[in-house]
């Protein structure tokens, strides 16, 4: 790890770039990131079923975790008196930190926003929480994460009135997060909002810009609108970010999101999708996702995927992880999430390359056209029940 | 690993005695196993939550697992075709495998028991099985453990006419068990039953050392007799059993159960108590057993256990441990089996240490003296529970 500057501890270096597809490494307090890069997500505090060591040995740069959850349980106070998030879960690799107000539309009970933040009641015990700008940056500096997101609404990417708003506010909070924001060993990020309008997108990139944060975050993506439409908005609002900050595309995603995005010029990405999908037996491969419960697995002896690298593959045959997931055993769901998190990494990695050698383009055709994306159909419902759940109301 | 004897595969060599405590090794094809041993249970041909690289880096010699379990799911005959339980399951250290007999009367349905057998019905899905000496034979000469069980039965310890029919039952299967068996790599050893009377015990005893098994298993004891009932069986049966063969205490169990048990003679246990109680939050240590779901670890940076070596111990905090546990996340359990195990590896090394030297029975009194043996009513309350489940009808 080189020496951090410690007057400027967020740097982003661009070593590479192949048309809009850039290669680069963001500098943190707790080491440097090597993008585009996947983060996994440890919602409370653990990237499910791992350890830290198993993250690092996954080449895993940096994770996230979630303001919302860590505040309901155990406590933004409990985890700075043990020392920090960091030292809390011995991870000392880079984290970044949500703002909790995705989790809060989508999981808190009794929520009501006014123009100074939101309050609503914890989905664990029901208790009254308020989030504000300034409360969240307070939480997130307890936590101590290198990268932190301030307070913002995420609205219905295509209702042009929400998203008005939404702009509206998630740009007045960000002025009050950086008045609030104290850690230079943290990087707050600004997030642009906009939904699929492009003009509102520009209107929050400017806005944004202006404040000169140190990375800028696409927020309000791939929350019900079509693939279509969240590649021509990466299109519209990348090129309006600055080229010495990264691009933060948030809640993405799947291989083919990842590399359309990186096609548009995004470094970062985090997603619950390899974790949760290998946890109900959900395999990546480079043909695309497999379950391991299918029957046809009842006696195969071979790995998940021939030639992939990873510890479940090199150890365990198809039929043995079926069994573990038909017999409800915990080793199942580790090992495939080992598989999983290698095969974003691994992708991750191949794209880092890829660019570096002039050939990324190329690399995402040839890896999308034997790629298999799947359940379109599954993705559409379960946004349209996110939908539902939010059931944003702005007053 | 010692060249294997190839004629003789299974010989038990005595390293030192204290009393009545042996210090030795048991050889098996897949290698040596220090006595006195600690089996970890692997119900499902996988110790809970653990990858069989944890459980080398634990020093775990031999695991357990089960007949019943794995005849119903997936079934010998896709373990034989995928190389055998060792190949299936990664681990390629010695493996016990039980008869069975025992989950057929606490799990499984419509149980009859027969001269010949027993008939039950499978608790996944209701199918129909039949368990005879010869059948378990052969499902366990598929699996291919190092150690095998023959078909027994368990009786209620107290009930004289029961335990009179299990011994005769259990004498009789024995023969039939041994017939059936060919694989000279496999130890197929003998079930000593009794329940709590010396003259059954006895009689069960010189039965079958007469037919001369490479090594004797006591069963029928823990499971609703009282501690002092158990320790006077195990001085009872215990000299009755040949010196040069190793001696087995099936289903024990509690650190105070193990000492006890070792300073009768006997050299190999198995228990699902350490991965059990770790799941539920139960955390062994040299004081007592505490769980760490109590809210007087929410705050508590310390280890588990200041001064143990296990991995948890190395990295997390009590209130991190905590923290997993409220908050439903695996990598707790993980956590905790992975510290109950060293916890229980670390007990038998230091009993062994302790025979070497001559100094057991002061060990076993120190280590008493600090250990707070706990749960006595729970353990009786579980105890009356498993008899009203077995409801052993004997025709």
């Amino acid at each position: 790890m080189r020496p951090m500057n410690e007057k400027q501890p967020f740097v982003y270096e661009l070593h590479a770039q192949d048309g809009a597809a850039r290669r680069g490494v963001f500098t943190t307090p707790h080491g440097p990131i090597a993008m585009p890069a996947f983060a996994p997500v440890g919602t409370q505090a653990t990237v499910k079923t791992l350890t830290p060591d198993e993250l690092h040995s996954l080449d895993v740069d940096i994770i996230l975790s979630n303001t919302y959850h860590l505040h309901l349980r155990p406590g933004e106070d409990i985890i700075a008196e043990l020392g920090g998030l960091h030292q809390f879960m011995a991870w000392d690799g880079p984290i970044l930190t949500d703002s909790g107000g995705f989790q809060v539309f989508s999981l808190a009970h009794k929520r009501s926003l006014d123009e100074d933040g939101i309050t609503f009641r914890s989905h664990i015990d029901g208790s009254r929480h308020r989030f504000t700008p300034e409360a969240v940056i307070r939480i997130e500096e307890l936590l101590g994460a290198d990268i932190i997101m301030p307070l913002d609404i995420c609205p219905t990417p295509d209702n042009r009135r929400e998203v008005e708003r939404a702009v509206e506010l998630t740009n007045a909070w960000a002025v009050r997060a950086k008045q609030a924001h104290s850690r230079a060993d943290q990087a707050l990020f600004g997030i642009v909002q906009g939904g699929i309008f492009p003009d509102l997108r520009r209107q929050a990139a400017e806005f944004l810009t202006a404040l000169d944060f140190p990375g800028y975050a696409i927020g309000g993506l791939s929350v019900g609108e079509t693939k279509e439409e969240m590649y021509a908005t990466l299109s519209a609002v990348v090129p309006l970010l600055p080229a010495d900050k990264p691009r933060y595309l948030m809640g993405v995603g799947t291989p083919e999101d990842i590399l359309e995005a990186v096609a548009r010029g995004v470094d970062l990405f985090d997603c619950v999708l390899p974790t949760r999908v290998a946890r109900n037996g959900g395999l990546l491969t480079r043909e695309g996702r497999i379950n391991i419960r299918n029957a046809r697995f009842a006696r195969d002896p071979n790995p998940i995927e021939p030639g992939c690298t990873c510890y479940t593959c090199q150890r365990f045959s198809r039929a043995y992880l079926r069994h573990l997931f038909k017999a409800g055993e915990i080793l199942g769901l580790r090992l495939a999430t080992i598989h999983n998190i290698h095969f974003m990494e691994q992708l991750m990695k191949d794209i880092r390359t890829a660019i570096q050698e002039g050939r990324f383009y190329q690399f995402k055709d040839e890896f999308l056209s034997r790629y298999r994306i799947s359940d379109q159909e599954a993705r559409h419902k379960n946004k349209l029940a996110y939908r539902q759940r939010r059931g944003l109301q702005v007053r």
